[in-house]
């Protein structure tokens, strides 16, 4: 957090510890640790006796921090009780993701010579005859029918930018966790040794029989948008690069929520989009195939226009498809009278004076993260509705509000593809999980663990490709 | 079964069918079904009433058969039965695989925000953090340190052939649920969607990071043999060939232990193998890396020579590295006086008369699949101990002995690569498990369901990797 305006973070779960303490019998109140690692800063959220005997006790002792820094300081504060021994600090996360947080598992039991004549040789050949004889009946007789391939170069991790293959695979994992938990799809990560278009193509295209679906993930602009472009144009299986799509279905759903909460219809109102990277250029894209009219995208260099005449494909086709007024300038020429303003750019670009131009009701979502284009405590004194991409204010635009309901939809479909329309159904189907009793300026969108968000999107999905197919 | 002197063949479970049957009350005797299925040749294994009314039952008979053609035959003798109506006939070994026989699972239960923020974001961004610090940690914070690709390009499936990716999905499946089965490996299958070397060789090599090992599989030679060398080349992970090295080690295993029954060691005994493709070249290898002297081996022309002069590069080193009494001809020419014959060649190559030529206390191993070389009773009458590939006769040489174990103690040595010492290793202590007190000439391979052998030939496996890594 380095903006000085915004508050303490509080202690995240994210990075909880666990200490094992040795503490002597009649020493130290056992009610005096919590307080001294509250002193600190920590959160304390469990405190366990692992055993007690007649010259003292073991305690585990779980709590909350700020991060590594502020977990030794906790670590060395407890250290400094007399009496008290500190034998062992360990991370709650780094415990979670030790050897992976996904594995396979056999369907069938293998217990004796018939599960194998079965399973595997000799009966697993008339399977393969069978498939030989029709490919598609592999999506009927494999595990194809129900797998997706979490694909990262690498080169654009969640913040973290380019760190490459290994250190991108926890993401991939993670999601492949994800995929099962919301929408039971078996997913396996793919993490390339490349980050060369050419290479990633040929590789996705190469591994595509066995499965259902391609997802995309954290691969850097602009070469994402021709991975893509050329693995949907090469494959019968969707692809879906998260960054963008996932991310502009949520933003849609947000924003038809946010537009019933002020009164206004998405055909009347202007939009300021600030930033033409994968996930801006994808939002636009959506939008404008929802039925937006008027928007102005900015990028680093002002508002993007014929003028420029930018040699970027993707800036030409920003400038021939938006800024219907003919606007230039930079953001503050674009903001006033605009009545939503949707940011997937860079940290403090806006101030409340800014927002106060803009016309009444205004919307704005501040999703650069983890620090938004502006505080939204700020935004929310001169703006009726505001969602970031925080898990700790409300209205937290989530990808996983909607890429387990596209594909257990796209793969319910036994889609060959994806399209806009597909996209637009999931973000409607998710806008309207909140129902018109629950919706409010601060409640746009439904948690991720709604009950029925995954179901719901996964039943428009499917139902939309099915006509889009047919 | 295509030569008039083999049995007929015993109705499979690989083959079973499950028949939905509705009987009048007071019809047909339920008994007389069994009967009848029985005398069309099937083997009932499971008859059950699903329901019972005032009017009649809903029976499901399951029952071995011969095959699809014969299933039908049985379907249509229970039709032939007056009252009797057959509403539904199930493969189940169709059934077993709808859908797939693997899947994925999530390690940790995803129940709330907390679950959340610590397997994917923020908290995973920590493990990322840490593992971009050091590329090895992803071995231990990851699914990277249990994980195998099985890879096929679907080029040399079973007995099957060139049946491209998708149909040869189901093996790799198959393979990829006995791993878990037999060793709690995860295994992920990718069938790829080329045959040539080059761009198999660089999708490996792109996927690599994600996985331990690479386990390849039903890949024709020679371009096996190339896809391997390049990719133990590039890679810091095992590659293993399965039809090569795993046929190899348990042939190696189970030669040990003939040797044993007839009280002969490999360095004096002479050797006349047939079969110079992927699995016959493995096996000379690791034979010759063992410590055997004489072998003499054949391929289709007769004994590779080197007067041949063959162009093959393989067959080249084959004549440098065999045959040093050089002997020149067919098959005929080199069997007198030989003390084993290895085939893994094609049926019905040799004679009991053959046989009769070798060295006293012969040993057969007639490997072809699924059609010996000689018919294993005829090879009975003439050699002390007798092996096939086939799982109904004694002594049967499965690959599934070996690759479970052989990645397991791979994976758990964090091997960068593998070489023969480790395969001997794997083949030693697979021989190992059958004990003095069971060993004899119809047992000289334990069962693939013994309850040891995947943990010894783990713990040989990783022992020597170790000290070959270090």
């Amino acid at each position: 957090m380095s903006r000085p305006s915004a508050p303490a973070p509080l202690p995240s779960v994210s990075n909880s510890i666990t200490i094992r303490l040795e503490v002597p019998a009649g020493g130290t109140a056992v009610g005096e640790l919590t307080t001294i690692v509250e002193r600190t800063g920590g959160l304390v959220t469990a405190l366990d006796v692992a055993s007690s005997r007649s010259d003292g006790l073991r305690i585990d002792l779980t709590c909350s921090s700020h991060g590594q820094e502020h977990a030794e300081q906790i670590a060395d504060a407890l250290r400094a009780v007399p009496d008290v021994e500190v034998q062992k600090v360990s991370d709650r996360t780094f415990l979670m993701h030790l050897g992976g947080v996904i594995e396979t598992a056999a369907k069938h039991p293998l217990r004796n010579r018939d599960d194998l004549s079965m399973i595997y040789t000799p009966g697993v050949a008339r399977i393969c005859t069978a498939i030989a004889a029709d490919p598609e009946d592999a999506r009927r007789l494999t595990v194809k029918r129900n797998s997706v391939a979490v694909v990262s170069d690498g080169s654009a991790v969640l913040g973290l930018g380019n760190i490459g293959p290994h250190a991108a695979l926890p993401v991939m994992e993670g999601k492949a966790a994800l995929f099962k938990s919301f929408a039971d799809i078996d997913a396996w990560p793919l993490v390339l040794d490349t980050q060369d278009v050419d290479h990633i193509v040929e590789t996705v295209a190469a591994v595509a029989p066995g499965f259902a679906g391609i997802n995309l993930e954290d691969i850097s602009a602009p070469r994402c948008f021709e991975v893509e472009a050329r693995l949907r144009e090469r494959l019968d299986i969707p692809v879906f690069h998260d960054d963008q799509h996932g991310t502009a279905i949520v933003v849609l759903a947000a924003l038809r929520n946010a537009l019933r909460v002020v009164g206004k219809e998405l055909a009347d109102v202007r939009v300021v989009l600030v930033g033409a990277g994968a996930a801006g250029t994808a939002i636009l894209k959506l939008l404008l195939g929802a039925g937006l009219r008027d928007v102005v995208v900015c990028d680093v260099d002002g508002i993007v226009a014929r003028e420029r005449r930018d040699a970027d494909p993707t800036l030409a086709w920003i400038a021939d498809h938006t800024n219907p007024a003919g606007l230039t300038g930079g953001l503050r020429d674009a903001l006033p009278g605009a009545d939503v303003f949707v940011g997937v750019s860079a940290p403090d670009l806006l101030t409340g004076e800014d927002v106060e131009t803009m016309a009444d009701d205004a919307i704005v979502f501040a999703l650069a993260n983890p620090d938004p284009e502006i505080d939204p405590a700020v935004a929310r004194r001169h703006a009726t509705v505001v969602a970031t991409g925080r898990s700790d204010h409300p209205n937290q635009i989530n990808n996983v509000l909607a890429f387990p309901g596209v594909f257990r939809g796209l793969l319910d479909a036994r889609s060959h593809g994806i399209d806009v329309p597909v996209l637009v159904a999931a973000a409607d189907a998710l806008a309207g999980t909140v129902g018109p009793d629950e919706l409010n300026a601060d409640y746009i969108v439904p948690s991720v663990f709604h009950p029925d968000v995954h179901h719901t999107v996964a039943a428009a999905v499917e139902s939309a490709a099915r006509a889009l197919d047919s």
